[in-house]
């Protein structure tokens, strides 16, 4: 049965569904869920989940504290799929374009608690001015807590109390948030809760500096997956985001925040053919289907385009893809690793485990759900895409 | 206006659309689409060009000779599109697996020439099993013509002869194909020139070995981008495939094939912020809109993830994006390059030329067609995904 179109109606199997395909452990995923939502609540500090990963509504609803949030998403179109869901309670967490308040306000009209994000005088200016005094746009103000990218930087009292200034009173200054995204090059524990100190340092200093011009900043924000696994503790932070926890992926497990067992996401593939000299195994995963993302080769351990495991999820010798073309992937040895002289025939299934689950995501419409080391697709969800 | 759901009913302008989104230049595309069909027609050599850098009907349909073929297709989905708009020659072009024989045969059903490629006894034997003498699958020989990635070498007569005897009479052997994959590696006329004789070489003395042995081999297939526009003559070749022309990127303007002037394909995005002390604008655009690719890396110029222009479509100094996260592009100058001190504020829209076009056309789903140097959308075509 090639049942390309399955729905939740028609289960299927592993060696049944078209490939590739993207599969998620369904029990993997509650776990992970459950690992950082416990920690978070032992440190009591409360959790915004980044739902830019997952892009489905039943992961979301699996991963907020309630069916209206809180949620983190990256795009307004992530915004628009959950409110019509009933979520209210959002922040767009990527820096505000003024043509983009159109759309934010839309949301707003439909009861969305929906905070923006901004770095500059500029935005503020043009946030101020289409915000409507009577129903003012919550707002923060991005900080830029290790050079990784955007933000005001925290110990610039002048930029954050003139953003907060512009802000007032036709806007509403709900605080900070900052996003530790350097955490990714961090290699070892002192490592990773140095830089998640760095991150809530941030925060409460630029809150500490708001408060005393005035602005109550009630929300202070921080987060990354290798930080939120990391902190010590919370002191000045009122949330935690993350994201790409909810599945981990090779990335993660080489920074050390997870393992490979913990790993949700991996793409289903078949076996189409060999260039037996050289030791490759030819699979029909391309980088549609895996992603061009090589988040690994900076790593201790490079994992190429993805780990190659057997059906049932565990990886297999040292295989990794090697190289990917457009609907081609080559399995091979990791360079540098032992040539596994096994063999996989010509229709043999396996499953990669994915350098950067978001990346590895966005390229697929939907989860085909299973069991730990179940075979049985017990669910089909689907993904949303676009901007 | 920002029209997120624009439509060929809403027409809009490059200031109104929400960004990020897909651009097609549509008289850069045509002429590029003439260009190749100009030289293929003048050296006597059938066309059948590859679907799928396009991954759209309204493309495919300006691409093709007829409406209905011939066609190259990387995916069965690319195939089932096709044949719902009629069109009836088309070769799959990724070696088969015996699970997709049921697929395969529900399109021929259909009235579909779909002819399959494989490089090895296993598959033929797996195709011969399916196969209907009285209607058999017509099936290539995929060849390896330059170490690129699958295929049977061209001088191994005695694989050749096996697959060919394997598969008769019950399926029916059409033929060799071949794609130059390294040509991409190619730099200067005179390399490119020797990777198209070296592939057309390989597919001429496979088909001679073939008939020799006595399989007629109709069809003689070669082709990619660069040597398609490369090769001095193309004898005992009868078709040559070709996709990313259609659009041009940055890979092939490095590669000495097009100008940066001929690529129809670009991002457009919104500046969100700076970070003024590195020289850093911070765009829309991350890696979600332009893909992951870093196909210059390894070029004379490296266009980092893409090349930025204004909105007329003309680079900016040597301005890329240096950096992408998944909703966050940096742009700067290129690195070694002069610094470029012109600032673009907030909200300003720039283009950015794709690394590699068919990586950037996957992460969306439609075009917004202009026409060059226009910046009214006069068109919306939609584009398929999935497997």
């Amino acid at each position: 049965m090639n049942d390309h179109s399955a729905t939740q109606d028609s289960p299927c199997s592993l060696e049944s569904l078209d490939t590739p395909c993207l599969i998620l452990d369904q029990e993997r995923m509650e776990r992970n869920i459950a690992r950082l939502r416990d920690r978070l609540q032992e440190a009591g500090v409360a959790f915004r989940p980044h739902l830019k990963t997952a892009k489905s509504w039943e992961v979301s609803r699996r991963l907020m504290g309630s069916p209206h949030g809180p949620a983190t998403v990256s795009t307004l179109r992530e915004a628009e799929e959950l409110a019509a869901h009933g979520v209210t309670d959002i922040t767009y967490a990527v820096g505000i374009s003024p043509d983009k308040l159109e759309r934010v306000q839309r949301l707003r009209g439909q009861g969305v608690t929906l905070t923006i994000l901004l770095d500059s005088v500029e935005q503020a200016l043009a946030v101020a001015r289409v915000s409507d005094p009577a129903d003012p746009i919550p707002v923060l103000i991005e900080l830029d807590c290790d050079g990784h990218r955007s933000g005001v930087k925290p110990q610039d009292a002048p930029l954050l109390k003139a953003i907060a200034r512009v802000l007032s009173p036709r806007a509403r200054l709900s605080g900070v948030l900052t996003h530790a995204g350097e955490s990714y090059e961090a290699r070892g524990n002192a490592a990773l809760t140095a830089a998640a100190e760095q991150e809530r340092a941030a925060a409460a200093l630029a809150a500490m500096t708001l408060r005393g011009d005035g602005w109550p900043c009630p929300m202070v924000s921080v987060g990354s997956t290798p930080t939120a696994f990391s902190a010590s503790h919370y002191d000045g932070v009122t949330e935690v985001r993350a994201g790409v926890f909810v599945f981990f992926d090779l990335v993660q497990a080489g920074i050390g925040v997870c393992t490979t067992d913990d790993i949700a996401l991996s793409v289903l593939t078949t076996v189409i053919g060999h260039q037996r000299e050289k030791g490759w195994t030819i699979v029909d995963a391309g980088w549609t289907a895996l992603s061009c993302d090589r988040g690994t080769a900076t790593q201790a351990v490079d994992q190429g385009y993805g780990l190659v495991c057997d059906l049932a999820g565990r990886p297999v010798g040292d295989l990794v893809v090697t190289i990917v073309n457009q609907e081609h992937g080559i399995v091979a040895a990791r360079p540098g690793g032992p040539r596994l002289d096994h063999e996989f025939p010509v229709g043999t299934r396996l499953r990669i485990l994915p350098s950067h689950a978001c990346a590895t995501a966005t390229q697929h419409d939907r989860y085909h759900v299973i069991g730990a080391g179940q075979n049985k697709v017990t669910a089909v969800w689907p993904r949303f895409t676009g901007w």
